[in-house]
This record gives C-alpha cells, structure tokens and sequence, in this order.
C-alpha cells in the first residue's frame, strides 16, 4: 500500500509537470533544473551566468531551499525576475511547487527559466518538474568518487559540470578515477570542468546554455 | 492519508529504532549517527578517528551509500567490523537497514558504533535509527551559509564539526557569518573547527569521542 501511494504521488507530480512543460513550451521558454550537494556553487555559477549572458537573453530563476532567502537576494539584481520557494524538511522541489512559482513569472517575457534545485544530489532526481534538461553539478572539493557514487543524476543529466576546479591542487582528487567512473557509467554526456569562482572554463558552460537555448524543445516542434 | 501513511512510516521507524537502541544500551554500546552533504569529509574522519583510537576502544562502523562498497573498503582495516548499506535510490539510513545491519555485528564485542549516514544534509534528519548522538558534519568548502540553509540538522545534533578548515585561505567563507547564524540557531552546541586531511584540531574530536563513550546512556542507566 505504501509502495500505491508513493506511485501514485509520483503520477501526480508527472501530471503537473507535464501542465509546466506545456506551459514553458507554448510560451517558447526553455528551461534547466540544476541539481547538486548543498554548497556544490549553484548559486555562484548561477550568479555568473546571469551577469554574462545579461542583455543576451532573458532568464527567470526559481531557487529552492529548506530555509531563508539569501540565494534570492544574492540572485535579484541580474535577471528579469527571481522566486525562492522555501521547503521546509522537504528535501526537493516538486512539480506542485514549481507551478505555483511559474505563477509569478510572465512566461512571455523570457527566455530561459534556470531551476536552482534545494542542495541534495539524491531526491530531486527522481522529480520531474517540466523542465527540458537536467544539470548534474559536482565539485572538486566534493572529491572524486561522487559520480560513481551517485550514478541517478549522471544517467539523467543532460550535461555535467564540474565546479571548483582552482581547488584541484589543494584537495586529494584524482582526475583518472573520476573520468574513469563516469565513463563505465556514462560516455555521451557533456563533461564541463570549470570555476564558477575564478571563470576558468566558464565559456564552454555559457556556449552551452547559448546552445540550449537556441533548440527548440521535441515538445514544442510537435505543437 | 497520504500524511497518515507517511506518520505511520515514521512510527514504524521509530519502534524499530527503539529496539535498536535497547539492543545496544543493552550491549553497553554507545551510537553516534554522522550527517553531512556528499563530499563533507564523512569518511576521511571516520578513517582518521579509527586510526587514532585503534587500540583504545573497539569500534564498529555502518555505512550508507546509494551504491559502491568504496567507504567500505577505505574503512575495512581500521576497526573491529564495517558493513556497508547499500540504499538503492534511498536518500537516508532507516531503522530497519540498520537493524539488519546491526545483525552482522556481535554487539558485545564493541564500545561504540559509528553509523555514517548516506551523504545528504536534510533526509537523515528525520530517521531515528536507535543511536545516542547525531553528528552534524559541514565542510569549509560547501560555503559560510550551511548552518542558516539545515536549520534541522543544527537543531539536532549533539556536536558539530566544521572539516576542511584548511581550505579557508582558498574559499569564499566569512566565519563571523557561519559562527552568527549558527549562534542565532543554538547556543548550547560545541562547534568543532578541524581538518581530517592535515590533522588540524582533530584532538578537540577524539576527546568528545572519548567522553561520549565513557558517559553511559541515559536509557542504560535506567535499566
């Protein structure tokens, strides 16, 4: 009985986010959920990204967390318009969440609507939100064995980063393990090692958001 | 109802956490549970608390993952007996996997068992699972702002550490923010500053360890 109502949530959650997706679709918005550990720097290279591709485009961003709205406030002066939703003891964004957030956004005014996921590699993989793709973001100081040690996220993501790379030579990582790991899991996913802190490599990241962009969703060819 | 299943689902947790904690009351056993993001250092502390308290007290570790046998493996040689809990897709340790766990241990042989939870800041919170102490682990590198984001798990710990301190010159981290905001949550609270990598403040550590172990547990005295 347990295992109906957990489906049953689930289906939920698939329902209304297909209501999001058609709703980000219709109004030719492209939108990411990024997902990664509680300090992996979402928020930095969500800052970054923001201050680059200003002018270029226009971003909403809906972030979540348990408690407070320093990401919000930290975010609010470099795109068109951000909402935090707090959850509480709730370990993930859901479906649920993310419409009523999509509710504060005039969807014809953007572009590209960035979902930053509450700090957890582990539950918000399981949900889908309406987005088009999944960000998979680790960080050197992490170490290397997170993506063999978190294989959901890696088989979902759309692309990968890997954050703080100015860290390497002051942590033990071991670049062969983690490339290594990733490849007996993965081999056709983009791997982007980069620092949010320092801009090392962060082109690659905004090419590929420019790129992201740029394609229509499957969904939105077939309307 | 789905609240109701889900009040049942802790309820049935909480009964087999409190047989848990009666077999190892019982035992004279005392239970830390270790609660950090992915990367925080669990493991490395783990591996340098046995080290330096091989000899002195016989020691047991549980250990959780969603895959992999890798902590395992790096804890194997230090301490009387690891097993490793794979969870699957499961984002915390539950009572029952540590029951099961707990079976291929003989209780009497140790003085403490040290449950490293699977690597993520908010799930664990809510799951007893029959230990005396929660260990909240935060990690220089995860940023100044842990402390006021996982209100729950600085709510319910019995000692916090922050690891990694040697990475301070490297990051962004402003200690008076992470020391007022935590102050702002809990007064009552010691606050370990250390490094598991270079061994710095590591002591402060091993002596709570020894005096937790050498308190007996409210619950034993009763007995």
């Amino acid at each position: 009985m347990d295992i109906d109502v957990v489906t049953n949530v689930l289906k939920l959650n698939d329902e209304i986010a297909a209501l999001n997706r058609a709703d980000l679709n219709k109004a030719g918005v492209r939108c990411l959920d990024i997902i990664g550990s509680p300090g992996a720097g979402k928020t930095l290279l969500l800052e970054k990204t923001l201050q680059a591709l200003q002018g270029e485009m226009r971003i909403g961003v809906l972030t979540g967390d348990l408690a407070t709205t320093r990401d919000a406030e930290r975010l609010a002066d470099h795109c068109e318009k951000v909402t935090q939703i707090n959850t509480g003891k709730g370990c993930h964004l859901d479906a649920n969440q993310v419409r009523q957030g999509l509710s504060n956004f005039n969807l014809e005014d953007l572009d590209l609507l960035i979902i930053e996921n509450v700090g957890n590699l582990i539950c918000p993989v399981g949900f889908d939100l309406g987005q088009d793709a999944k960000v998979g973001l680790f960080s050197v100081s992490e170490g290397d064995d997170k993506p063999i040690k978190h294989p959901y996220i890696v088989m979902e993501a759309s692309v990968l980063i890997l954050n703080k790379m100015d860290l390497l030579p002051y942590v033990p990582f071991d670049m062969k393990v983690f490339d290594s790991d990733l490849l007996g899991l993965r081999s056709d996913v983009p791997v982007l090692k980069l620092s949010a802190a320092t801009g090392e490599n962060i082109n690659e990241w905004l090419d590929w958001v420019r790129a992201f962009v740029n394609t229509k969703s499957p969904a939105a060819v077939l309307q």
